[in-house]
């Protein structure tokens, strides 16, 4: 008597799978249907990158990350500096001044001090750069094998400013969709790092602090500055995809201006991702009302991580929720959110 | 030709190891030379439970714990109870009523929605009980064997209120140290249910919100409350030592008072554990005047979770930095720190 056994493994659903964790469909579906009906509250269901109390008549952000980046070092960064600019990034883009942040540490037995002295110093000098005290800690170590080297935890603490308040149900309309700098350094950098792959020219990650940028936005356009977000896991795409939906506008994209270096789309050729579905550590999008897009974007260029800035696209009021992309040759194609994930454990 | 090969492994100093996690002699050691170095400020320096900064005139205290548990259910909890239960408790312990949460969570690929359904569904329970709002999360996923089931990192904020500022170096000679409940249980539960022992009666953990005991306290004693300490990963004696360095004072515990239930008891002497190293995690550590211990232990004992609460020691002004157990037949022993761990991956 033979057992009939399936020769490729099924993708069941009551099991977590790589994909809940990448940011698209997966990770909102999880979210909705396995955490938010526990916590029901007005703060949580907003959604917004950091979560905004009111503390003593002063607005504060609160926002919190979990960074599982492998390798932990890469170019342009480590799993330390990486903790501290994702965080305090999705402050600054509530607007908020990043002021204090906590960290928790799992590490796996056996892990090499040097490697975690690189990676905690590393945050050190992050954190001082962004002007952030990180004022309180933890340190769990599990056994060989239930970990992958160091996970990070942060949470940051930010101050929102008076009439300030981007956030990404606040898109327009007439709004021109602006981006900081160049797209998809930061996820092509942690490809060829993992896969030991090289290139002609090595591709850094972008990994920045952003909130010098949002003070520069905050300077030309003040309130009108309606939506700002970093895109990360999922990219460009995802990014937008979200703000449409939360804005109930379309988005389209103009596939010419949106700077995506060289090395980056031959990289991107060759392993067969989509540019716009790359993760970046050090690039905002702005949405401001189309006659702030001039003064935004030389706001920008002014400081060396917005040089590149440009505006990629804008906001319109025909097919709401959705993400159109004008190609080179003159055609349309939605540009719509992935399932799961290009790029596991990006971040 | 043959190759000299070491028959058992040599604990070496250029990892990280088990130990390192495990709240002892080891951990302190680890912060100290590998973390603390990289980020100098005076409210991190403070190292207390929580810490506590400024928002516009309100003293607000910050706290974050990453939950490692294993396994993640265990009699009396879970890991989402534990998650919320250890970190309002070290608000608490600051005197800090706590009012948000942070939730970052690391899953891994294969986790049973079931099992994360009832992680989720008791964390959300466990903060409706605690009075405090999640208001922000984070998901990562890793691959299979990559991490252990889930790990949780909660971040709580909580509020100070004016002159109640209990803390680590405010222990006095002349205090009485109080302890609100029967200690061992958490650690005890987690260790049966990690091996799968079975005792006579079964040992619950005592995970609980303890900020309703601080209430009772403070109104009992207000300011007079010096010393306030939930002793988890180490125990009773590891929190003692942590004061008794921190006031520059010296604690004397009296054995026959210190409350032990039979079962953690007749658990320790079979596993070889001491119960005053276990972990506890619904148990407080309380350091008032003499004068004020009565009224204090009545104040305790008029809630459900402070029943059972009872003076076991004082505050000396010999042997200071070291805690001394006067035992059962009138000879003294000291009660130190220990190194490593009893009990890895507890909370």
């Amino acid at each position: 008597m033979s057992t009939l056994i399936c020769p490729t493994p099924i993708a069941t659903d009551d099991r977590v799978q790589l994909g809940h964790g990448s940011g698209g469909k997966m990770s909102a579906g999880l979210l909705k249907a396995r955490f938010l009906p526990h916590f029901t509250n007005d703060v949580l269901a907003q959604l917004g990158d950091a979560a905004v109390v009111d503390v003593n008549g002063q607005e504060v952000a609160i926002s919190t990350d979990t960074f599982v980046v492998n390798p932990l070092e890469f170019p342009g960064g480590n799993i330390g500096s990486l903790a501290v600019h994702g965080t305090v990034n999705d402050l600054a883009m509530m607007g908020a001044r990043p002021v204090y942040l906590s960290a928790g540490f799992v590490l796996e037995e056996g892990l090499p001090f040097d490697v975690l002295d690189r990676v905690v110093s590393a945050m050190g000098e992050a954190a001082r750069a962004a002007g952030v005290l990180l004022i309180t800690g933890d340190t769990k170590v599990v056994e060989r094998g239930k970990a992958d080297g160091v996970f990070i935890n942060t949470t940051g603490i930010g101050l929102m400013a008076p009439d300030f308040t981007p956030g990404p149900a606040r898109a327009r309309p007439g709004d021109a969709v602006l981006v900081s700098g160049p797209l998809g350094r930061h996820g092509i950098a942690i490809m060829t790092a993992r896969e030991g792959l090289a290139f002609e020219a090595e591709i850094e990650s972008d990994s920045a602090i952003l909130y010098p940028l949002v003070e520069r936005l905050r300077a030309a356009a003040g309130p009108d500055v309606h939506t700002l977000r970093d895109p990360t896991r999922g990219g460009v795409a995802s990014a937008l995809n979200e703000i449409a939906a939360a804005s109930g506008v379309g988005i389209a994209l103009v596939e010419p201006h949106i700077p995506i270096p060289p090395a980056v789309a031959a990289a991107c050729e060759m392993l067969g991702f989509d540019p716009l579905y790359v993760a970046n550590e050090g690039v905002l999008l702005a949405f401001v009302p189309e006659p702030l897009a001039e003064p935004c974007l030389a706001a920008l260029r002014a400081h060396p991580l917005g040089r590149d800035a440009a505006r990629i696209g804008r906001v319109v009021d025909t097919h709401p929720g959705m993400v159109v992309l004008e190609t080179a040759i003159g055609g349309t194609r939605v540009v719509d959110m992935l399932p799961g994930d290009q790029l596991p454990r990006i971040c």
